[in-house]
């Protein structure tokens, strides 16, 4: 059975991890706008993920969608719809990854300190070392933070079985969104496929995470 | 005065453009979670833009925030209120770019195909060459796709003054939403700052958006 | 076979419509939470709609939810997934109305009006008859304003084949959309029912609109 | 000083709350679309209100926009925008109420248990009383339900100080919402007002809640 790019990349991953980066940082002169790969990459924002590095991507092979916490919500679901039926892409990868900010703060606790909560505020500046400034009113708008699920843990603290049970949790949500999707087919010859793995911070090595399974609880 | 990360980047751009790449592809190691230039970008996801290779960000710099257009919508927003008021960034740089895919549709063209419009199926697949299957059901979201405004233009059609034009008043929308977000501070200690470019996926070069200025039409 | 509440109601309509009002204003005293008709009815904010009224219904009966058009969007889709899974309702009505506001804008006009485009301030001021003042500023919400898609009538403009068209083309997207929505139950025990009517606000009368059908094109 | 709509709409619930109803229910005949006490009111689908009755507004005189909890989310404010830019109403109530179904879970508990986590489900169906079905996969929309923060109470549990703190907050983040969102104007002859009530749906009286005050801590 021919190779899929997912698993390209993934041998692409080991020789990063091991050292070995196989990603050209050149500009590569003029491209078309689809991608080569028909790969998209939804990831997080974390300044030590460089996707394009830990796949072994080259510039023009895939469209790469990142957001805090690499999250599957409404606008991740908007550029995968336009990534699949305006670009043609049909292989998506979600990565997450450990020692993710996402894990150390709720959605109330971030709200009440940008309302001017003083509790919050004091809780923020001490979970995050820097100096929390209010904004002293509320927003509708972001309707949610989508921190993941469960008790908050400290800010960067290394990984651990609880902490990664909660990143997987949440790549299998992310996975269930995507393939429950009215808008992104799942079968027939326009069927696109779906994986997701927890990109390790330190070790530069990619898990992939079982699916389906527990998408979480509501602790 | 001390030179701003941004324009530090800049240079960066102007050397990549110039074929010298100065982004370092490798695992860089254990690094903390905040990024070390405290640099947030939001960039498209267009696979021909390499964002930390286009800036010569090494990994660990900066957050990078990519989807369709890099436009400045709710989960932008929410991007950039974790990176900032809790992983401590304060310096914003938008990248939008040339032959968007933005530029080439309409949010009630590509909904009605995904509906299961005749015309609107027929053209969306003459837009794009591929064999386009619509959905035949309607969904709420996601709300918007947010399509630049202005009349749609062949898909990847080479840079005109025009589209030009289109592209750089998305951006200054993207500016005007952040500096006049409530939750994103502009004025004191903790004031965030932003910039707003375009990319020529053809040349790798940057160039600054003036603002304030046009944010568009309705035609 | 056993009559639907919503057949009751339209019967209660049709009473509303000849000069007899069934509804009983009064403070109902204590009542269980519950909708005691396990119905929802989705309608319009127009002044001239009291959905109460001309459905005959009494304080208790049904969950009762409004917004600018009638529209199934994000926030009509979260009140009816509690209104049922938490509330017991399983019969839904969509309510949409001639001489519709929605009928009368664009999306991309009132926003470019919002954020200071001089041709924008200027249309809108004529349509409505109202001094607009522009905010002068950019927002990335609302992400849509959700006006009916189509070529824009003068605001309040008498009935016609066209406009009734483009709004019952928005209530089968309504229908569609709750039909298809991934945590709304359309089979088995627990499933609801949905249908949609185009209120003619000068006579008072319902009418059904027929589904599946056309859902509106791209002009 | 001429008395504001507002206040001439309190008194008319005083005579509501005496068992004095003041709606009249029958058809108006035509009207003109702009409401003609150019007022907008924003409350809780709940079936137990009907807000035209509590309020002793007659047909056409204002907006009516409920969603589940009264919440002002981003529809409330899409809908607020319509309603004062294009059909010039200026004056905005917001009512919540006493048993509020919006005490009773929270976001997790809802969408943990859509998901088909077993304890979530078991948890629901005893707080609701009813047969709690779940749809077995997650969605990205609606992207939260917007419960109100705190512990959550038995469903309809009789009123307490504790529950009706938790509902003042959250009006309080409305009106605070209102009064800084980028297009709606708070200052000039343009200017909109807006005052926050909880209405006892016991008693059918109306209490104002004081701004500015607390609007809600994270526990």
């Amino acid at each position: 059975m021919e190779k899929s790019n997912t698993d390209a990349l993934l041998e692409n991953n080991r020789l990063y991890a091991g050292g070995q980066a196989t990603h050209r940082p050149g500009h590569p002169g003029m491209q078309p706008i689809q991608p080569s790969r028909r790969v998209a990459v939804v990831a997080c924002m974390d300044a030590r993920l460089d996707v394009e590095d830990l796949l072994g991507l080259q510039t023009g092979e895939a469209h790469i969608i990142r957001n805090a916490g690499g999250v599957i919500n409404e606008d991740a679901i908007r550029c995968l719809i336009i990534s699949h039926h305006l670009l043609n892409t049909h292989e998506i990868i979600l990565v997450h990854h450990t020692r993710c900010g996402m894990l150390a703060f709720t959605d109330d606790l971030l709200r009440a300190g940008l309302e001017g909560d003083a509790a919050a505020e004091k809780l923020i500046g001490q979970a995050t070392g820097r100096a929390f400034v209010s904004a002293g009113k509320a927003s509708a708008s972001p309707a949610a933070f989508q921190a993941f699920r469960g008790p908050p843990e400290p800010l960067d603290a290394p990984r651990s079985d609880a902490s990664t049970e909660r990143i997987a949790a949440d790549v299998r949500r992310g996975l269930s969104i995507i393939l429950n999707h009215p808008w992104l087919p799942t079968a027939g010859p326009d069927a696109i496929t779906v994986r997701g793995f927890i990109y390790d911070v330190d070790t530069g090595r990619l898990e992939e995470v079982s699916y389906p399974g527990p998408m979480g609880g509501f602790g």
